[in-house]
């Protein structure tokens, strides 16, 4: 994986107070970066700058810049709260766990496009949260070829939500084309004040959960 | 704009049969740029020399890069069906306007973050296109301040699916994590096969517009 084969692994033997890279070291460093200066600043040698290793240690342990970022969406997704699918009722585990989800998001919107395709292979905590979700809706009597179904169709409306909380307040100001939208023009004049990203995914949200609770009376195993 | 502003006016004057630039000229170059070799190769560069001109006479018509985006995500937005809310009952011409929607953006992946932040003024078709969603809306009753977030919450779930759109078939493959994973290892198996994304889609549209029918009928100014 290294053009440098012998390097890290002897400046390990005789330097041991050198950081030992890993996979939560590495993720964690990202994280890091992330935070303090956005998803633009996570370069391979900006992360490897952060560690305080040479981009050929770094490359010794993730192959590229996609894996790393991969991991980060892992640890991200581990804390999107999908606890209440142990203890409430499938409909109320749901809204928990998609405002959580879009919450975690809205903080890493350059990761949404990557959450859609990414394999869930290897990534541990993804796992763990689609297992309590798919639980949850099995328990509640969902057909076992619906489940899938339900969880895409959710994470497609949270991962939306998440862009759209990026979204400028004005993004329906129609400027100078008032006249040729006189109904959009008056729409967005009548919106609420304060969080409209937040009105519109409350509102769809409910929208939503509720036509999937009418489609559970009529196709549930258990209903 | 530019650093050579006498080029331009003083070769079109001596060549008249050179390309004239305008928006809808460079427009349809940057579709069939994507079209042909994707979004990785619509550059500036790579733009002017589609268009058989200076790179300098192309930054004559356009500032940037984001700009000719936004031209070619309204001109994608034009080809979206919201006919229907002329003609139908509001929730067919939802879901006709949805699944129209999604397929654009299906095609155009890269565009779906930008339509998620990129304001509509200066982008007529895109106008046109919610002056007639938000005057269907606004006949079937919707109250004036809820068209906006009705229209943001439908758009966050269509782009989130025109997302997924690009996902693999094994996304949800929990590969040698399935002994941690049982339950979304067997409702994995136990999906359809076929066009899961579709799947996904049509089962959360479905619940959306019916969780929005019943909203209408709680809310609604003519129900």
């Amino acid at each position: 994986m290294s053009s440098e084969p012998d390097v890290a692994p002897s400046r390990r033997r005789g330097r041991p107070s050198a950081p030992v890279l890993s996979r939560t070291k590495i993720t964690g460093a990202a994280m890091a970066l992330v935070h303090a200066r956005g998803y633009r600043a996570l370069t391979m040698a900006g992360l490897a700058r952060q560690l305080k290793v040479a981009p050929s240690a770094l490359y010794n342990h993730v192959a590229s810049k996609d894996d790393v970022l991969r991991w980060v969406q892992d640890r991200v997704n581990s804390a999107i709260d999908a606890d209440g699918f142990r203890t409430l009722a499938w409909d109320e585990a749901l809204v928990r766990w998609a405002r959580s989800y879009r919450a975690a998001y809205a903080r890493h919107a350059p990761l949404v496009a990557l959450m859609a395709v990414t394999p869930i292979t290897g990534a541990p905590h993804t796992v763990a949260m689609y297992e309590r979700v798919a639980s949850g809706l099995c328990a509640a009597g969902w057909p076992e070829d619906e489940v899938i179904a339900v969880i895409t169709a959710v994470e497609s409306f949270v991962l939306g939500s998440a862009l759209d909380t990026t979204a400028p307040e004005d993004i329906f100001d129609v400027g100078d084309l008032a006249l040729d939208a006189p109904v959009l023009a008056a729409v967005n004049r009548a919106r609420p004040t304060g969080d409209v990203a937040r009105q519109a995914f409350d509102l769809g949200l409910a929208a939503l959960v509720e036509g999937l609770r009418a489609r559970l009376t009529a196709v549930g195993t258990t209903g």
